[in-house]
């Protein structure tokens, strides 16, 4: 079995109305499976707890969007992620328009060490906007 | 069967490792049960499909942290909640301190209806904190 | 000056093109006052630091929804509520329909510790949805 | 002016000691300049509007983390992206350890179609976990 882990199958009872609902929604959703939808949700739970506590390595993404005409602003940027280059693990970078650029950062490491990370270069003076979303290793979810 | 709901029981696969985890991190949350975990977690996920839609009848509760010695504050926030008073439910005053009052609100009408008072709300002049959680009316989760 | 807090007075400069939009946001949201609007955003801002802090006192509001013919479920629900009597302030209670309660609680201790009573009240067997909103005692915002 | 934006420069008032926790908190987050970081909460709340809107044009990241032994997964998410190429702008792959890909998308489009094709990539069967990161095309952000 992939991972060495061993299937399980288990009974949920719910009402009937809940479970219509939800099948529902998942098939808005594009599930096609519905263990499928629930294993997303319990693996979902799972993430937030590990960022939740903060000491276990984990991978976030880094969403940065900036204007390339800012002022020494894509120095810094690239100054700073050389700084962290043991934790950023790749930059993707898109020309948006003929001003605005987005770069993507995958970055690994403990929760909060990438939030830290993250921190330093969105208050970046000129970075318009980013965002971190939190992802995982993909080690623990099986 | 309350509510009118046949009960339904179906099956969930999963690898055993990715069940331990869940087990493991719905104890520390305090649940007895996992059919109860993975209910709360379909129901959590209809009502933010619900709050997303924007057009169905929802309940949510506005939770404001003000100053009562701020000047007319007080008048003004009276004032807005008989204006919408056939959607407001019920205002609960907390006097955290000598300054510092908490009101909670329970609202209940269209999602976009309870998200513009909640604005409208919070926005108030003199208003330190304000906060709306996304609820329910139940009638639809079994 | 209230709360014996002077008051500080400071430039900002931004595009006007970003001025422009901000003030149709706000005045979208009911704000009569840019100043007011931004320092909402300081105040947010602190507060979601404070909780992600976990160990300075602060309040939240927890609200429940569940059907009250739930056996047992009125009395587990009061039983653990009085448990927590020295953190939790008050509880309004919303007869929602002839089968659904919504009950708001005012929660006030540390982050940390608000968030494992909501996680037990929202586990609750029975309780069909709960919610945490996470407020402030307003003493630290002035 | 880039962008064909002048500049414009607003006093805001507010609290000393607001200020004071506000400056505190920026600095831990490192920023160097209050101005940036007040810019930078006014941006994070048009682009939370603009994604509320559902119908401008913006730009989302989505974080996907597969196993890619799992049977078809990976044309499966190959065809999906092929389907949407004309929104997917660019794809990085990541090879987390021997087992673990993590795939991070840059998507542009409306809002509510980002949204879609984020729900139908999360939703493919074999799909450990996945995230949309919500950022904009900074067009309308100076």
């Amino acid at each position: 079995m992939k991972d060495g882990n061993g299937l399980t199958r288990f009974g949920v009872s719910l009402s009937s109305k809940l479970l219509k609902d939800f099948d529902g929604l998942i098939a808005r959703k594009g599930y096609t499976n519905r263990s499928e939808a629930l294993r997303d949700l319990i693996r979902d739970s799972l993430v937030q707890a590990e960022w939740e506590a903060g000491d276990k390595e984990t991978v976030g993404t880094v969403t940065l969007v900036y204007n390339h005409h800012t002022r020494e602003l894509t120095h810094v940027l690239t100054d700073l992620q050389h700084h962290y280059h043991q934790t950023i693990i790749s930059t993707t970078h898109i020309h948006l328009d003929e001003h605005n650029c987005l770069e993507v950062l995958v970055v690994k490491g403990k929760a909060r060490d990438i939030k830290k990370i993250a921190d330093r270069l969105i208050g970046t003076k000129g970075v318009k906007h980013g965002k971190l979303a939190m992802a995982t290793t993909g080690k623990e979810l099986a």
